[in-house]
């Protein structure tokens, strides 16, 4: 991990960075970027939508990336850049201003303990105390952090990035560009067990997991193996904290998985679905393609491609919701029904 | 961790191994097993339903194992073995074609950290970079992996397996054959405060933390230790991946719980019960033997042995799957019921 | 970690550190605390409240801590301590029966990996195989237990304690006595992507993670770095096992955060709030002063000060409570309902 320095920009060239025009003093020098209320004299800061405006009255930013709409909105900052899309602006300088992340070295560090017949290309960096297991191969380009335990025969493609203390268990395979945060866990044993004389025996799990091009997961979530098959993340796909994949999985390409997302076995997930916070989702079904699941919704059987399903069990979202409304309204007409059917049937 | 390169076997040597008959060629070479729709020339599937038989007709497995009903079912693959129950054959032939995992050495990596007055077995297995604490105790047969901490004063009992980054805090024993896997958190301190003259103060927890033997626990779960007396997981109980077992638990002998299940401080689940994933259950209460929650289930009082209960706050499943039922309905029904009572009782 | 032997206490010493009135022996020695139910003749054990006074009848405790009006409470034990909080009494009495843990020793373990730059206070302890990170600091008594990472430029205050394998990634402050669990990760980054061209693309997260004076956060939870903005934790807030806090999140001083919670991007959560187990809140939404939200509760919207909130979407308890008794009630009085409407108002 390396510290975030910022570097000074002066306006003018945070102008020509983005296309925009400097309104004010094209010498001022900004050496981060904050929000409205925040911001300093040394700060550039953003006003996208006019909902915002009020706050620029009071902002002591020394600089705001404005729309043309919003170039003249009152405030004590007289240093603008005039530009399109000032959220998208701001976006395009983060790395101007802020150096991100990179190698603190390249090769293996000392204490690190590298099988011999691990394959770790020349141009990878491998962390203090981590373990490269038996014909582990490490692509070119790759970071891997400290106290990572690569397992035997693991498979880490070219510019991936495991930051911290990451566990991939012998049979995991990744893409590129791989990043996997602090505690990840890929590969483990599914919980597969069957009871047979008296005691819950084991299923041996001798399947793979396979972790697609370009693929993020978030600090100490877990990927299970496949039992015979494999699990697999599709390329794209983003994948929050505290996650748990079961084995079998297949989750396809471009998904969002929120935290605290829990996959049953064998589970589908088509291209471009977006799971929201705490859904579960049953073993064996399929959540189409562009699908959205509603935060904690509890998920048992198949959710067709484009829908929005919530709730438990789950159904359509709009449904899900009137339910709901009427379910608030329930106790009050209860009352009133329980003194109609008194009157009207008796039993 | 070891790699698992498969041991090719002949079809005859399969037939015999689970007692089946060979149909084709006994010669064959097989080097793996897959699901029919995997499988390749060289892997052996299995035919367990003819719910699946569509699946062999096109299947390119090398060999496929079938009930008698299902010896003549049509397909590609010629080459049969014969037996009563394929999946449970499927079972007994896993750890012939793949070399499950295996202790790297014996003793302990140079880089590992033991305590003078550690008891660590000669036949055991410390991986790099474990701490073993001071009167800590490693049984006969264990397996310790990389990244490891072992409290002081913990009792790792004998063939225990911790995959890796395991930690066990100060008070924990485990028996006989416990696995650990990567992540796992054991004895932590439990979650008790006093509000006192405008703060939180700490509950020392001082109880211990007790791990039957045959236990296996998933991937970054937590169990606290008890505040005085102490926690419990009774021996053949499997726990999945993310799971937080409270302070005081008690937990009983060949239990199951799912991925994402979290339980207060002071429960007692006796013998033999099944949570689904995402089940909470709230402090003090007790699940009686056998007894299954459903997925996301909250619990907030005892659940009766042998029930089954669900939803929230939890009642038993059929119950309570009728009202879900109902809410289906309901928004439609209270449309013509506000009309009907805005007419009959007026208000 | 440090093991916690017992140092044996006599009865008189314990009398006068609670400052209660011995019954019985004086010179009896006790070596630990217990429940009633489980305590040996060595052991201490409390009465606090009449209900449990049937368990004295049976108590093997040596001796047991008793209010005045259950001095003579009926029981085997003779040997008592009147006092008029006896659970006070024997959270004062633990830190006397039970060495806390205490750092092994005081400097950097020769394992450790310390850049050059950083800053450790030589009255601190950094046990094997951490790794402190450029321009780092550690406060004046702080103890940084095995397989830690400090990241570049993080600073950690004075007297805090990280357990095990934590992660600090760059952007992290710590206030003083902050305590981590094993497996916590502090300023991971938050889960931000904009579709652009075809693919979620990252938004560099710069922002920073600041945890307050006196705050404990429990194993294996994660907290996200703010994307510009700041993540923060205010003094006194304590957090239990597995729990998720997005990025820029401001949570006040003195709350509590049971197992389970996932917090969404940019919610604020005011002083002295209480959140049960497995609560999920939405993003931007805020949680008033004192507010307490049920357990699994799913908040969509903001919750008022001092207010009690369940359910999914979370509304006020009682309303919501009262809903779910009439969700019981609805099947059956669905059954009549729908004769009812067939019969008077026919569509």
């Amino acid at each position: 991990m390396t510290a975030a320095p910022p570097a000074p920009l002066r306006l003018a060239d945070v102008a020509s960075a983005v296309g925009g025009k400097v309104v004010g003093d094209p010498e001022l020098l900004l050496r981060g970027i904050s929000a409205l209320d925040r911001a300093g004299a040394q700060e550039l800061s953003f006003l996208a939508s006019a909902k915002y405006a009020k706050e620029l009255v009071t902002s002591a930013a020394g600089a705001v990336l404005v729309t043309p709409e919003l170039a003249d909105a009152p405030g004590r900052c007289a240093n603008r850049v005039v530009v399109a899309r000032p959220h998208e602006a701001m976006l395009a300088l983060l790395p101007r201003f802020y150096r991100m992340p990179e190698r603190p070295f390249v090769g293996v560090h000392p204490s690190a303990v590298v099988a011999a017949d691990a394959v770790v290309d020349p141009d990878s960096c491998i962390e203090a105390f981590t373990v490269v297991g038996a014909g582990a191969r490490i692509g070119k380009g790759s970071w891997v952090g400290p106290h990572c335990t690569i397992g035997d025969g693991v498979v880490v493609g070219p510019d991936c990035r495991l930051v911290d203390q990451v566990t991939l268990y012998p049979g995991t395979t990744l893409g590129a560009r791989v990043a996997l945060h602090a505690g990840v866990r890929i590969g483990c044993d599914g919980f597969g067990y069957v009871f047979h004389e008296g005691v819950h025996r084991k299923i041996p799990h001798v399947g793979r997991c396979v972790i697609g091009d370009d693929v993020e997961i978030g600090a100490n979530s877990t990927v299970d193996r496949g039992s015979l098959d494999a699990t697999e993340i599709g390329a794209g796909t983003k994948i929050d904290n505290i996650v748990h994949v079961g084995h079998n999985v297949r989750i396809g390409r471009l998904c969002l998985l929120m935290a605290g997302v829990m996959i049953a076995g064998s589970v589908r997930i088509e291209d471009g679905a977006v799971i929201a916070g705490q859904v579960g989702i049953s073993g064996h079904v399929t959540i189409g393609a562009r699908a959205t699941l509603a935060a904690q919704a509890g998920i048992i059987s198949d959710v067709p491609p484009g829908e929005t399903w919530g709730g438990f069990p789950a159904r359509p979202h709009k449904e899900q919701m009137r339910s709901y409304a009427a379910l608030r309204k329930l106790p009050e007409l209860m009352r009133r029904l329980e003194r109609l059917l008194a009157r009207e049937s008796p039993e």
